[in-house]
């Protein structure tokens, strides 16, 4: 089944605004909350049952990151909001899944809404996960719909103390999670990429009904990453201008880093999309050729054989007084006339370049 | 019958502006008036006679949310107009039905003129009704073309209490009365992103002429909402902008929660248009495919028997002298001949992969 | 005949800048100039022979309105020009029908040349005429090629001392004149609003090359009145922000109100354009089908009939030898292999839904 | 032969820059030097064999100008370049032909470089020539490639004192200049539109093959025309808005009224490019049309004769038992059955309206 | 093997950000490094084994240019980056050659990545190689892809004494290095200038399915060498405008010399584009030209000798009581029959001016 085009909340229509509604599909069971807190000395990794739990670690001043995947039960976001001081409304977006991506800046903390990327390589689609992500001043909240492993190598370096971010703050922790989640934007244009080369040769050599299908789909892909790509690009770019002092200005050099990526990404979906429209053009303009080779071969055909048929028809006719069918040299001549007739017509199309 | 693509109002040519002319079609029988007057504490809900019965609540430090349905009878409102002091510009653009969504900032009020979407499913029409609102120090004036259900929500939750709209002054019941309008065009959207998945499976699966009206159909009804959604984008962002005291600090956090989803709302206008380009584009080259298939068949069938029906006509011929007739295994070399021709022909269209 | 898409003055060509020269068609016989002064008690209205005379009631406090009908006597311009101190190059610009729509700000007075519209209903043209107004401290002069009624609502209006204009400045005269060539546009785009949606009924119901004749001709109005209509909004737009003593600041809220009106022009041919563009991608698929169809029926007919006219040419060969043509059943066997055949025909022909 | 659509230099790849190579066509035998020098009272003119002859006018207070016309004699202008003290980039942009429009300020003189148009009547063809102005605090350089008679004006109203030039500085002599080539520009318009007239009425009235090859010259002539409009514009504009010493204050009113003319033909350029795109999508949607025509032609004939053929062909069988031949009433039934045929499928026509 | 759309690099996801990891192919086979060192006094140009010995020359105050061939050695870089002192985010954006221009302003040191053009005369093709610049104090550095020609002309003048290169700074090299990649953007823009005018011509002397396949590809070329063309302009642009004090004023004029050229750059791919977008355009309407006048052919041919053959089928048909058959005039009344109806037809196709 096709992704739906746009996410549509009627059971929420009419609710007060921060009313916590999940919207979306439910695809895990159960919510998994994960925890890890860490400096440049200390690391601990913990699943966590309670909300509440989180909050001892919260207190101190190292920095800790609290993912959730999953995310119908509102219950749990609720008491996770309630100890981090989260606004209703950045509660009512998490839980939306269908919402544009977006930078917001409440003074105390910094909240945007992503989507992370995957790819499906039967179906050709690409499916868009809403990620959340919530940067304070001693820690970061992400909040998945499901349990993906896009985050596995911020974790792996966090474990294994590798890189800068065990020494850095939250906001290097929050940039870590961005550049994850942007190169993914890499990994499945990749793949597409690939796509379009592949479809690009088939179009050159044997172009198809089932390449027009193709064609169509990818115009279609790039219709939708396109809505995904442009907010990406600036959420980055104000995220780096902003004045927030959540971010650091050693981070802001980073930032610049994966703004020039996310730039990339809207770039090439753009170019994606200015190669998709030549593609169309060629594969219509192709069309429209082929229907006149094929024309061409029937009206040579039909221009050839017709009049000739017309004059065989002729001395078929059965009257009674029709001089030529006595003569002795009757037959032989119309043939030769009908030689003539169609090495004319041929000579005539070959003026015309028609074959 | 369709709807108008432009409301024209030949009788107000050369009048002097601010004459108050109802422009648009009289949609009620009887225009009525209903006000709530509301704090935290107290709350009163009443139907309304004469618009003078108005002012008294008007006087009150109180919130006083006055609604009008039906605009004909231009009388009731020059009153209403008098009462609350508002400028003749401000009344002129009320009754003017056909206008372009605006904000304006008089001062002492903000006056607000909008498009509310209802969705006739039958024809598959977006019919946008005019909304108008006025923004005082204590009050909300709110007009509509006739009696929708659009403030309906937000009513039960000033009664039942629901929410932060009791506790909270008038800027947030403009802003809750906007975020219904900006709800409906989600589900108006909602409604329409379904038939646009149904067309394009039809497009994909079976298409028909009927497929390309819809397509039409469609695109049209895209370039009417982009019409009044980009305005409705701009109206919310400069008033969450705006430097008018009659704004709250508070309240501006949910307008900016309001311009996110009415910048949605255009983010997918723009997406369905695309959708729908694409679309066309695809049924235009399927159009050329089929078209292609069927000039296939005929040339082949054509081709193949054009010439051996001429074969048969020569030896339908009657001419007294043909030699070929009197030859035993005439008749059997004729029938060998005509395999050559068809065979021969059949095996250059299997070349040339028309079949 | 067609309007010219462009006035060229080969006779201007290397003549120094401010040279008065009549650029445009001579379209009245006599120049007429009437003259309107008015204050709120005081009232005269006159037809004026010499432009000196006007220069009396310049010198009063009260408000003059010169108007002028028919540009060809560049002596008269000259001496208005002369008394009302207009800079040359004002005057040329006036002279030059084809000018592009500007504001210009002579510090001690506004220049705005403007088109104003007709509609000539038998050939469905928009008629451009070009109307400049200058706005000066205590005087208003306006020019227009012939005469029309346009500004015969404003003149009905200060006789009759309705609205506001006999208590305000020449700057609200100057916005009552700008009102009355706006709502012209209106108008005239009420008239083609009402074309398009016949032309639409038409395309959708019965489609012929004239509807794709007028198709055309609709796109061209637009792209010519879309020429005039997008710096009609600057002008109003600049003149609205203009800092300039001479519009009092009460005055700009109307302006104002005439720049959403100029929006909502603009972008009603904006609208236009966009569904006349849509009507003619509709226009050219439904060709496409309609030569699918017309295909179709010859195919169906040409590939049932071309083999069975086959096999009847078959069996009027006159070999002496066709054992066939003997047999008792021959006759009716044919027709069972004819009638299989057509049969087998048709049910490929359903099987590709054809018909 | 066509002009090109790019001049490359090869020769120039890998020089300093500032290295003096004329790139472009040797256009005309010798250079050409004429000087004039003029104040209000004094007027001086001369042709001139050695550059530094100049460099006593240049000493005066009067206003001196020097026009070259041909630029391949590099020495001459390196001489000249070294008397008036230009920058080396200057030189070498004056010398390639086919540079970009553009304005640049080097504190003591302003460098313009333009393009002034010329139309060839026979072949439809827009031919650019660059024009290189230098203004100094006394003194207007230009350059041309071959002699024009473009500046034919500006020097008779010098000479004759007309106008306003002879009291004025180099600045307004600039401008005068400036609007020689804008005009210039107008002339070339105003023919172009004369000829996309006499286009419009031939694909409205009688469409060919030849009207196909006229459109895409004239979009073809748009796209290089367009490309060197826009740059005039935004020289005039900057040159406007400079605050350059060089150009004085009562000058900047006329180059404001040159920037109207130089909006002007962009406008005009903008709108020829959609009139044409208007055009052609109107050839390609006649040619469907036509297809259209011939095919519904072909079906009908086709439709009604092959079954009647078919028929005949049946009758036409030699077979010995046919008992319809041998019917008193055989011949006239089948002519009945024919006809019956025949009107039938008009009438199926008829009501499908295909003719 | 056509070039790949897109660079991706699976082996870099999840890596930590500054991770030195060559993305790209591996093109000569020994990274080569090679210094030059000059002031206007002396010279020294060297070959370079191990990346510390250029950090000798980097002390002094003479200007230092290292050019690196080859990148795929990481250690060499990572060494050279240690003696210069470069980002980590510097380095690998070096080694990463799928990346888009770009300009970073590190205080200390200005880092340019571009991309230089070469041309494949054989396949037509653009190929695009990544240059990186670094500009420091007293040194350059630039990076190179493979061993390319395009800094030769730059050696040349620093060997030579020649320009302005030896008395000037490393700015100055910088934009001498710019400049040359410019002018090599230049020659592939000639190139495809004259192919593109081949290709006209072939398109309106005899267009092939083969002229439809190299429109193609040179639209595909234009879209990708927009991708590159557009950021250069832009990187030149803000390196003019940098307020960097690595900038010398004096140098900022040749920027801006350069800055015209990216500029005519970009303005001659965006001409292209329409060129090539007509051309197609025109190819579109040329097939469907040679559609109609294929059709007329067949429709004239076949609405002739169909219903003659016809007549004649009529005649042929063997009924025993056939009138017409005995009549002495039979036979001649039939071709006069025929020939008026075939008569009756040419006129009716000249009448529509069919030929």
């Amino acid at each position: 089944m096709r992704k739906k085009l746009f996410h549509k909340s009627p059971q929420k229509i009419g609710l007060p605004p921060g009313s916590l509604v999940h919207v979306g599909k439910k695809r895990v069971e159960k919510p998994k909350i994960s925890l890890i807190d860490y400096d440049s000395a200390n690391f601990i990794e913990r699943e966590i049952e309670s909300p509440e739990d989180c909050l001892s670690f919260f207190a101190t001043s190292s920095v800790t990151w609290v993912n959730v995947d999953g995310l119908h039960e509102v219950k749990i976001l609720e008491r996770l909001g309630a100890g981090f001081d989260l606004h209703p409304l950045v509660l009512e977006d998490i839980l939306n899944t269908g919402h544009r991506p977006k930078l917001e800046d409440y003074d105390s903390m910094l909240f945007l809404v992503l989507k992370a990327l995957s790819y499906e390589e039967e179906t050709g689609e690409i499916i868009p996960e809403q990620v959340s992500l919530v940067l304070g001043p001693t820690f970061v909240l992400t909040f998945q719909e499901w349990e993906t492993g896009i985050f596995d190598g911020v974790r792996t370096r966090i474990r294994s103390h590798k890189g800068r971010v065990r020494s850095a703050g939250p906001d290097y922790l929050a940039y870590a999670l961005l550049d994850a989640i942007v190169d993914n934007y890499y990994l499945v244009l990749g793949k597409i990429s690939d796509q379009i080369d592949t479809l690009e040769e088939e179009l050159l050599s044997e172009p198809t009904p089932a390449t027009l299908n193709k064609l169509y789909h990818f115009k279609r892909e790039m219709v939708l990453l396109r809505k995904v790509a442009w907010p990406l690009r600036e959420i980055i770019a104000s995220l780096q201008r902003s004045e927030s002092s959540l971010v650091e200005e050693k981070t802001r050099v980073f930032l610049r880093d994966i703004f020039d990526h996310a730039f990339h990404v809207v770039d090439t979906v753009e170019t994606f999309r200015d190669l998709l429209s030549g593609m169309l053009d060629l594969y219509l303009s192709q069309t429209s050729n082929r229907t006149n080779e094929v024309m061409k071969v029937l009206t040579i055909v039909a221009t050839i054989f017709i009049p000739l048929t017309f004059i065989a028809g002729i001395y078929g006719m059965n009257f009674e007084n029709m001089p030529e069918l006595k003569w002795q040299w009757g037959y032989p001549t119309v043939w030769l006339l009908m030689a003539v007739a169609a090495i004319g017509m041929l000579l005539y199309f070959r003026k015309r370049r028609w074959f």
